[in-house]
């Protein structure tokens, strides 16, 4: 059983993170903090706490983070993830507010608590992650894991050189990378292949509630479905490395995170010619696309089965 | 009576300050939070807490906090402070340990639980104020006034652009400057005027162990005394603000911090034409000395009859 | 029949680009102009002497330009390119000097004097035409087409962002990409398909002097042939595009050259999304491989016979 | 007799150093060539071309240079000099058109042709410069000495980091002081020192057309005169250099011109703590105010002798 701590945005494809891992038995959420990132923290956090109850994912603390940046002026991706940051699902308002204290301090107290024993996924801005790191550094120690969606090795999404999360908060990202620990990076390099098909979709329309108030509305709100392409579920990816890291070829490497540039700032300037140098990640270069939807739907499928 | 929180990196201009609050009857020091500058963390909390029994401060909470900069490897000045970072000056050490607790928390639970009513002051680099900030933006709000002593508007020490303190963190003054509040800002320009003469060394002599133990040792152990000249007390600077703002001459600026250059990241780029814009500081042009050191000697002679 | 003017660092491979336009009855070379790139000014120029007699170019002018980059201190290649520049080719030291006067000069008297006719190509550093179109604007407009080696939208060879002739003078890629023109970018997109693998080899080898002495020597010496792959001729694209601009997919994009960045500088951040900006740039995407080989080694197969 | 080569931007503060220079029967001006700076090029020149003839400087070849910076957008100071460039002066339009060819030529020529013997002024950006550098760098020792008018170790003109002709030009600027050369340089330091206050107003007066028609309105044009302030004359003082270095007190510094810097690029941050690191120029930290008038009221009393 592998206790989970998930920073996140939600964010389309954060909800359908969240949904693989709650339907995951091998994973224990011991929280979800939230971020400003991909919608504002308040809807983030908004969401969360109704993921939190259409998913049943039961006494889950929820804590709200950081509003912004460490540095920057506000990134946001509206214009994919609407107005209300699901796209077009719409789920019930919730019926609890958010836990206490601040995501920062709930990340630090949880890793501190349990050394060794809890994985950090982040899928938004690192901006929480950077300042648990910065208010402790052994968070870096404690983390049994580090996982994160975000970066690329070729291009990204934001602009020709950098991925949006990276974008959302430079550097967040580079006290992130710098940590000491090494980051597992789910970039836009494998993420980009893991693709709501129209065959993964017609896999997913017989989930019933699941499918029918968030799974199909999300996935194709924000972008076409086609035989060959979709939507890509990003942040998906991040829990399913959790869940099963052969499902990805990953490749050490020294990733510095551009803060300087006029055009790329936040690239994940990924190495891999190490040199004597340690590796500071462990990058993915590759995903078992039709591995990868069996793991999903089959937790999305147990999912569905618990919410009727 | 002024609260007052003073976020710090003994160093001896640092202990200088410390004693002319300790000093004041008219401030009620609430906590004294530590942060790597001049020397090691360890070492500053190690000297907050000796400074705390020698002045004999009482129960003021001293809190450690961050140990490095935010995104930048660490800059010291040991070569000005020495070894323990007080110079020549000796004092027993701390029979009492540092209070639980991170300086991060401290300051922003200080400031909640008492909006508009605690003053804080920052004598090193600005990376706790900046977490506290970033953690809590309403930090911002709650401080009565916040008061460093960093920047300057003409040349640095650390290099020709840069004061030490803003050298040691640029983005953690890049965030303090554009947290919406107004920075009083206490620069080399006004302390570099401070400077411990032949004539106010005298003056300090007399004042038994605090300046046999204290003062005297640790003024001249960074700079030459002379008949016009002498090491400046920099720290003291913005305390003596809390006491007396008069004796400054202020005017409003914007303050930008450069975080980008390769010659000049720390810089306090201060404009003078508002030209439209809202001062984000308050910046001192000039020091009453004469004035100045009335106040201090006033508080040291009074510390001193406290200490024997 | 084409005017060419080349600027160049020779280099193996812009000496094999140098052969091909050597090999090609359609274009005239009108002037060589030498750069420090790949090793010092005084080797390519030398090299670029040795090429001319060797190739028989005839009264090609030869003429040196710029030793170093506009703002930045010199990188090298030399360890790909040996110390010679030329690999383990060895040609007859030249008889001739260099032409009298600068490249940047030639390059702007050149153009001027023929406006709209003469195609000029730069395979090395961009300094010398950087400067050129500082000093007179116009060659902008004179050029009849203007056709680098260099830059990538994706991954860099010098570093993982950036492709060595940006790296080697960022500032002047930047100027170059700005000055009104549209930049044919042949990046190592393309140019990392064009290789020598063993099935090319074997079609160079019965090319008399030309191959014993240059083309198999220079080839075999920075890479390793297999059937498959095999060292890159990255150069000779630029002059196959003028040869023949239906070898090349291109498309256009707006191409900024990064020069603030500390892991980016020169990098050419490639975005093909106009969104009603006018491009800068047309930029490679794919190579017809084979019959890109045609065409290179047709005009080898001319030249071997010119050259016996 | 000293042979000058006058690089400028007229500009009033221009036309007021073009007037000392041609005063001065101890120079002989060799050639003025001209850059965009404070106006654009064509009215620079043409103010160059109607100051060559109303101030009876002969055959001086007057040859315009580059219109733009390096690499940057233009920045103007159209407010400072109006939209001719030279105030309220109205000057008779010049009756002859300027020298053939380009100012960076030029230089490079007319010091080439006389190693040791030319000196350099420079009161405008230092594009032509840095440009005459990368096409030959042996302008640096061919130079018999080289001065400037811009920079500033304090605080700027432009902004509050740097002054108006290295803001123009950067990367000009960093090229020219890293050319291995010693810079003189006249920055704000001095110059803000060499004001036109109502004791100097009055004794220009009596200087005949020289004083009607070019010295009083351009002077008054631009800043308000009382008994102890008034404009400064900035680019006079390195004509004055020139004419007599012991009116300034000048002190080797290494300096470097930030590049990178957001709010600070252009700036010369200047150490004069030179830590055995050869000093790259000498700066000029004082003015004899009253023997500079002095050494400039003669010289235009000469030259309105010779003007009537």
């Amino acid at each position: 059983m592998t206790k989970l701590l998930i920073d996140c945005d939600p964010g389309i494809d954060d909800a359908l993170a969240l949904a693989l891992a709650g339907g995951s038995p091998s994973l224990e959420i011991v929280g979800i903090t939230t971020v400003g990132g991909n919608v504002d923290l308040a809807r983030t956090t908004r969401n969360a706490l109704a993921l939190r109850e259409f998913l049943r994912l039961g006494d889950v603390p929820v804590v709200p983070g950081s509003a912004g940046a460490l540095l920057r002026h506000t990134v946001r991706a509206a214009h994919v993830h609407g107005s209300t940051g699901l796209g077009d699902a719409v789920l019930p308002p919730p019926a609890r507010i958010a836990d206490a204290g601040h995501a920062v301090d709930f990340i630090v107290d949880t890793l501190r608590a349990a050394p060794g024993e809890v994985t950090l996924a982040a899928t938004g801005p690192l901006t929480n992650i950077a300042l648990a790191l910065r208010r402790e550094p052994r968070v870096a120690e404690w983390a049994r894991d580090f996982v994160i969606m975000g970066g690329s090795y070729t291009r990204g999404n934001h602009n020709p050189a950098v991925e949006f999360n990276m974008a959302a908060d430079p550097e967040a990202a580079s006290i992130v990378f710098d940590a000491g620990w090494t980051v597992k990076m789910l970039g836009l390099d494998v993420t980009l292949t893991a693709l709501v098909t129209r065959g993964v979709l017609d896999r997913m329309r017989p989930l019933g509630r699941l499918a029918a108030d968030l799974l199909v509305p999300a996935a194709t709100s924000y972008g076409v479905v086609t035989a060959e392409g979709g939507p890509a579920i990003h942040d998906a990816c991040a829990v399913a490395y959790v869940l099963d890291p052969s499902l990805f070829t990953c490749l050490p490497a020294v990733v510095h995170v551009e803060t300087a540039g006029r055009y790329t700032s936040g690239m994940t300037v990924t190495d891999f010619a190490l040199r004597d140098r340690p590796a500071n990640a462990l990058v993915a270069t590759s995903l078992e696309v039709d591995r990868f939807w069996d793991v999903v739907l089959e937790a999305y499928g147990r999912l569905a089965s618990r919410l009727g």
